[in-house]
């Protein structure tokens, strides 16, 4: 074709070759980015086959696929969720039901489907069972994604800025609520155990107080800094938490916030859990290039024979790692980040020490 | 000023009015609009001096006031909340605590604060009160607001078009993680006894069922519609719920809903409550607009000295009615309302019966 | 099917009715939320069989049609576009290409096609061509869309509401730079001779002069406005325009009245013109549920062979006119509008006389 | 305080400083939290005194200053534009028009306001004056700001985040409408001699074309892929280019493109160019975050009178170079940047050669 950019090159003494991708763990937006990256760069650049498998691990263990042209593949961008459906299947976990021996059958589909490596699209959780394949006789390239940024290795992962967004949209309309009536407001975020979400959407947000599960709180000292705002006439205060920080059992972190609040300080105080929508909806534009730069990385390193890695993002520039540096590892909030250095410095209550 | 489109017509013989103006009960998007409208007429039309009364009626109260003039009203068209502040103070309703008679009160501010007239932007309850002060003797104007669109009277409030794109939006992101997972998802959104916001957000966000308070249901109809989805292959479904449905003293619609098709389904099911970020952030365009009519028309109903009435919607024009005819009463959608009929000939399981 | 709320009512002696549907003119949001609204009716309500027509009146020519199922009418409520494609072509209009009856041919393919009725959404020029098309012997059903809301005989057309938001929101952006600047920013809108989205948007984007086809303006009167609020110290000023204002041939009217307001007044002034994006995008929840209302309609109509007639919204309501009564007119704002009265109130330079 | 969590670190033998904040250029979203961050670090970390200056630079000449308090940095963070305003007066140019020396009246007032420092953000231009001005005597630190992302040594500047977002919402919409019409959509964006905007925006947006200044493109090759494109019954596409890129003079990028795509193709083409509303409106939380670290970090290297330096980011930190070294330079796209081979990689036309 005269008229494309783009030079074939193709990998000389090599078959053509035939690649899977599946999407793994909770879903978030991103995720037909990348699979449009990995799905366009392997037929475009490489003329390989694509095969797309249904809802994670669990396609691999029955066998449920489809091949991918281009055509399936285009219009998917922009899309929220992932057309390959996704679930939580931890095919090294035993939950006692069957006798199966998953990881063996995994690796049988594997080799009918004639797969030269599979693309893995998940958070920690896939990258460890990603690892355990790769020593089954896989070969497997992982692509890291989560909306909590807690991907050991990389920068980032995608779906992070698209939920930081939500997240931050629902701070803003929370502003206006506060200070027409002169509330405190509680806005619990996702997270699970790290707080980047929470972090960077209280930093965006203008959060007053913002508690993350990597640092201590004393909540005595939290409305002592809620009742000094109140006193100088700063008429309502947002205090943004993590659904991982640190509360009672068996109730949730706002729940327990709030009330906190309430009854320390006597000012009003509402909470909103913002729950499922902080996954949901099309990829914000930088998530939606990371996805793609990280998809079309993947295939690069498939044409090359490099497997068993995880792509990841250091700098400006995508890299990768060998996958079992990284699996089983969870990235936290550093207390020395340079996030919460500056935060502490514009006055925000972020964590406490008595 | 020559320069000019708008003639003024100075009402002859009448003396130059100073008007105030309140906002009372929750806060929605559009009140500041509502303010500017009402502010920008009065001055620039007809002269008027205009008043910004603090916190709703506890400002008349507590004889909290200031003076607006144009630039005070500038830029505030597009912001959520209301620069004036609003409360749930309620004068004719004995709290108790002191043996004030705060009708009489406000009645006494009134006269010693030279006002001709107050516009009080409220819901029902406001209304209501506007409708006592009425016959204390003020001159009252009421304009209608409310996310929930349950003022009696009118067609629409403003508030209601700002709170179905929230919760349109999240209803939108919803879908993309519901299809990812092929689960069920369960929003509960506000509208106190009314159903026009789950109603209208349901079918904006394509809900397969929408349960409100004015159509009862019966959640093993609900539950057999959701399996009858599953077992023809459609892989997920939404079900947006109004927070004033029927469910067990001290559960939340949402806790309970979610609860009983998971347990009368086996679908797996997720919920979220969307709160306070409902009521927050700039107004749409169609409230910006309703809004301001809404406060213009109540100054054009001023300067002809008609009070005591709310200004309402009706068809494409904006009317008005004697507040005693509207106070107390609340607006629920009637049971054969075009639009649920509608939403029925889609399929849409919205109220059941057994 | 015992779980569903809708009772399904055949209407008795009637054979199962087979319609068709397109879109036809310029794309707007909605139109596929109007299909889906039409297709489901049509199958969950009536049981018919849906055909879905490409490409506007062009599909009807050359007989480009395909039937449509529930599942293909699935995901479509939010989406923008038409997903049968639109064309701008005017069956009754020669274009000396070829001698074709072209109606005679659409009568043919439509019997061939075994239609009992046509639903044809578009704007005036569709519902002229519906019109005559009817006179043909086919049964049609006019929907009215268009960001224009010039479509005579309803209150309101859908598309006009989602064009409003992304106008109003592009409004809003201007203010920030406008107001960094001290710059007077000019923004050509659409809606060819019809000032609705001009005037609407203008309202709501808190416009300074607002200039509509509908009423004439003086730019030397406009400019004394301008230099009047600079020397107020109104530091910027925004002014909002419709395409269709009189300007000199083959000039924009952006480009027109920015270079007469800089020469006039000497103050910076920078342009935009919006385009293309004012029609593109998923559409507003209120367009959904006008489109899915209209499209429930137009079903019900054709249910009861109330034929040749387009659905129109009065008030809250959902009705219908005969087609022939319609075509061919054109709506214009009247020059005593209410809204455009309550914008002379507020002071905005709305259109001027000498 | 006890409940604070930031330990004051007051640097020894340090009279309290006075600092200054000027923004300058073109507007960007951020530049209020930039003005935030500044401010609130200063005063509330190190207990500086704040002062904004007027109009950039032309406020340094003029000698239009306002103390600010922490009162009136609150509640900017989401504003776009600025609150200090800014203008393009660039004083070591001279203009003829008088014969003032500028830079040493800069030095007087400097000077006379009792500045330890002037922070000054601004673009390429901003950082060049902040230089020279740190050769007479001033110290100053600069903060690089851009929609364009142009500014040499650093990874990225604020207000790039936001008006990707902008643009890449606008592509998403002209989607629908080229997808409906089955036509080629082209589609300026801003950012001068760089096509970082583009790239961006065309990435995420999907683009099938996409044009850059630093990439050489044959128009014939570009229409050889738009027709191979429709040869594939691909129905429609989209073309980013930036305002930048080669064409013959006094004509825009997209008068031109489109013209010669229309011509060389027989496609039918229409055309957007986006405007100033790329620069408006409230920062995206990247932004936000970027731009409140960029200023407190600018206040940190005062307390360490650290002097004549461009606060940076590379990676995922915040440092700084000397300002001599920056001034003056222009960051374009390396033609081997890792963006353009992966959009190779995909297919994408991004420049082309014979």
């Amino acid at each position: 074709m005269p008229f494309t950019t783009y030079e074939l090159t193709p990998v000389m003494g090599q078959k053509k070759k035939r690649i899977g991708i599946l999407t793994a763990g909770g879903d978030c937006p991103g995720l037909n980015a990348a699979i449009r990256g990995v799905g366009k760069t392997a037929i475009v650049k490489y003329g390989m086959e694509v095969v797309g498998i249904s809802s994670g691990f669990t396609g691999l263990i029955n066998k449920e696929y489809e091949d991918l042209n281009e055509r399936q593949l285009s219009g998917i961008l922009t899309l929220g969720g992932t057309i390959l459906g996704t679930s939580r299947e931890k095919p090294y976990k035993r939950n006692g039901e069957l006798d199966i021996d998953k990881p063996a059958l995994i690796k049988k589909h594997y080799d009918e489907m004639k797969l030269d490596a599979v693309v893995c699209i998940g958070g920690n959780g896939t990258m460890k069972t990603a690892a355990l394949l790769a020593k089954e006789g896989l070969n497997v390239i992982g692509i890291p994604k989560t909306i909590d940024n807690d991907v050991w290795g990389t920068d980032v992962t995608f779906g992070f800025d698209s939920a930081l967004w939500i997240a931050t949209d629902a701070i803003d309309r929370l502003h206006t609520t506060a200070n027409s009536h002169k509330r405190v407001m509680v806005i619990e975020l996702m997270g699970h155990d790290a707080g980047w979400l929470t972090l960077y959407a209280g930093m965006a947000g203008g959060g007053d107080v913002i508690l993350i599960p990597e640092l201590p709180y004393d909540i005595d000292i939290v409305n002592q800094y809620l009742k000094a705002r109140a006193r100088k006439k700063k008429s309502y205060s947002i205090v943004v938490i993590a659904e991982g920080i640190k509360r009672p059992e068996g109730m949730s972190a706002a729940d327990y916030i709030a009330s906190q609040i309430e009854s320390g300080t006597g000012l009003e105080t509402r909470k909103t859990i913002l729950g499922y929508i902080q996954r949901g909806g099309s990829p914000s534009p930088m998530d939606r290039i990371l996805a793609t730069r990280f998809g079309a990385h993947a295939v690069d390193l498939i044409a090359k024979e490099k497997f068993d890695r995880m792509v990841i993002k250091k700098g400006e520039k995508i890299k990768s790692l060998p996958l079992d540096e990284v699996g089983g590892k969870t990235r936290l909030l550093p207390e020395n980040h340079p996030v919460i250095k500056k935060a502490w410095g514009l006055g925000i209550c972020l964590g406490t020490k008595k």
